[in-house]
C-alpha cells in the first residue's frame, strides 16, 4: 500500500500533466442533508476522469521499454495511459472489450494508440493484454493493482483534504479498486471510506462478504468503467486492514445520480461517475449524525445527451 | 455604481442562496497561451447561470409587495428570479420571448412562477413586463439595470480575486453588461476587463464606439442569453469610466468554445456561457505579454447533447 509520501511524490511528479480538480459545497437544503456535502469535480481531469493520475505516474516511475505501454481497460484507462504515452513520446497498445463506448475508442484512437477490441468485458481484454505485452516486452500499466497506480490514484485524496479537510466520510466508486486503494492509503485511516459499487458489478462488497477476491458477474450500466471482475489484491488488502465499508446501489439509483447532477448542477457524469453520488442520494448509505461526507465524481466519458431526461 | 461595500454586503445576504462556485487552472500547454488560464466555472451556479445572484440581492434588499416579483429575460434572468421567488415564498411573473428555448421555458415554469411567452426578442418581453408591473404593483427585477442585480453579480469577481489574486484580466460575456458592470465595479480598475460580446449583438461595442448607448440588432446563436437590444445605464458608465475593451466573436467562435469545453474539459456551456472563452480560443482576444487571464463560464441552460459534435 503506498504511504503518504509516495503519494506526495506521485503528485509531483504528475503535477505537469495533470489539473488540481475543485471541490463545490452543496448546502443542506440542496440535498435534504443535515449537513453541507462537498463534490470533488474530478470528471474534469484530462481525458474525463482520475485515471492518468495513475498512468501518468507509473509512466514516469518506470524505465519504458521501446515497445512502449500497453493496457486493458473498459475506456477510462486506455484513454489515460494512451493519453499519458503521446505527451510522453512513447508506443502505446490499448485493448478494450466490446462494451467499450464509441466515445471512449474514438478518443483513444485519436491519441495515436494501438486500440484492439475483443471480448465482452474488461477480463478479457486483460488477458489479450497480457499476451500482448509477453510478446513485446511492452510494459504493463494495471488499471489498478500497481503500486504506482494507486499511488498516483492517491493524490485525489491529498488533494480532497487539502481542500475540505472538514470531512469525516469519503464516498467513492470502485470496480477493481484503484481509486479507492489510492484515496484510502492517503488517509489511512483518518476519515471513513464508503466503497460504492454498483450490485452488477460489486467486487469489493463480494470479496468483503467472502473474506477473499472473488470472481463475479460484470453487469449493468456502469460496467465499462467498473466492470472488473475482481478486485485487485491491493485495494483489497487495504479494504480489509482499515475496514472499508461496502454499499452496493441499483443502476436506476446511478442513472438518477446522473440526472440530479445536470438537473441541479449542470454536470455530466457517465454512471461510474455518478455511482458514489447514487449512495447518498437514494438513501443506500445514510451519514451517521454529525457527518460531513465528500463524494468523488470521477468521469464523464459518455454521450453528454444521455444524462438529461427524466 | 455598486461600491465593494455594497457587493461585499450582497454576498452576505445571498450566501444562504447560491454556491461559491471554483475555478480551475489550465497549464499553457492545454490552451497554446504563454501563461495560465483560469476559469470560474459559474455554470455550475444554483440555476444554472450567475443569474441567482442578482436576483436574490434585488429580491432581499428590496421591500416586496403582496403583487410579488416581476421579470423579463432571455431566460436565465427570468429562472432566477422565478427560483429566488420560489424559495423566499413570493409570487412571480416571468416573460420571456419566443426565442427562449424549451429547457429554459420548462425550468421557470416548473418553480410555480406564472410564464409569458411573447414576442421575438427579450426587448419585447421587457417592455411587456414593464406593462405588468404597473398593472399589479409587482417589484421589477430588471435583468441587469439595478444597483441591486450588479451588486449581485459583483460577488463573482469578489470570488474569483479570492480564488485567483495573480490574475490581471478577466473576460466576461456581456449582453445587457449586468456581470462585466458587477464584476467591474468589484476590480473598480485593479484588472483590466475584457468585454466580449457576439458580434450578432454588440450592445457594449457599439455603445462605446458612439460613445452613448444605441439599440443594436440581437440575433445569433447566444441571443436567447446575451440578446439585449441595448447596453444598461449603468454597464455603460462602467464602461466609459474605467475604459473597458470590448471584443466581438464570430458565432463559429462561439460554437467551437462550446466544443472545446466539451472535448477537454467535459464542461457543457450554453453559448453565452462560452463566449468569453471564445475570444481567446479564437485569437479575438490575444492576453499581452505578462496577462494573467481569467474567463468566467457564466451558463449552461442548453440542451446538453448541443455541446458534442465536430
Amino acid at each position: 500500500m503506498p504511504t503518504q509520501d509516495d503519494i506526495r511524490a506521485a503528485a509531483g511528479r504528475i503535477a505537469p500533466h495533470v489539473r488540481r480538480t475543485p471541490v463545490i459545497r452543496l448546502a443542506p437544503a440542496e440535498t435534504g442533508l443535515d449537513a453541507p456535502l462537498t463534490l470533488k469535480l474530478e470528471q474534469l481531469q484530462v481525458t474525463g476522469s482520475f485515471k492518468p493520475r495513475g498512468a501518468f505516474n507509473r509512466l514516469l516511475s518506470a524505465r519504458v521499454p521501446a515497445a512502449g505501454v500497453v493496457a486493458a481497460s473498459g475506456g477510462n484507462h486506455g484513454l489515460a495511459v494512451a493519453h499519458a504515452a503521446q505527451v510522453l513520446k512513447m508506443k502505446a497498445e490499448i485493448f478494450v472489450p466490446e462494451i467499450t463506448p464509441e466515445a471512449k475508442r474514438a478518443r483513444i484512437a485519436a491519441t495515436g494508440a494501438t486500440l484492439t477490441v475483443g471480448g465482452t468485458a474488461y477480463d478479457q481484454a486483460r488477458q489479450a493484454s497480457e499476451a500482448r505485452a509477453a510478446e513485446t516486452g511492452a510494459l504493463i500499466v494495471h488499471a489498478y493493482d500497481q503500486e504506482e497506480v494507486l499511488a498516483g490514484q492517491g493524490t485525489v485524496g491529498l488533494e480532497f483534504e487539502e481542500d475540505a479537510p472538514e470531512l469525516t466520510h469519503v464516498l467513492v466508486a470502485a470496480g477493481g479498486g484503484g481509486l479507492y486503494g489510492g484515496i484510502a492509503s492517503w488517509y489511512d485511516g483518518r476519515i471513513e471510506m464508503v466503497i460504492v459499487e454498483p450490485d452488477e458489478c460489486p467486487t469489493l462488497f463480494v470479496a468483503g462478504m467472502a473474506s477473499q477476491p472473488m470472481d463475479v458477474p460484470s453487469g449493468g450500466i456502469a460496467a465499462d468503467s467498473l466492470g472488473a471482475r475482481r478486485v485487485g489484491t491491493l485495494a483489497f488488502e487495504i479494504m480489509m486492514r482499515q475496514g472499508g465499508r461496502c454499499v452496493v446501489v441499483k443502476d436506476d439509483a446511478i442513472r438518477g445520480a446522473q440526472r440530479w447532477l445536470w438537473d441541479r448542477l449542470r454536470i455530466v457524469a457517465e454512471p461510474g461517475g455518478a455511482t458514489a453520488l447514487a449512495a447518498i442520494l437514494s438513501g443506500a448509505w445514510a451519514p451517521p449524525k454529525g457527518a460531513l461526507a465528500g463524494v468523488v465524481v470521477c468521469g464523464a466519458n459518455c454521450d453528454p445527451g444521455s444524462v438529461a431526461g427524466t
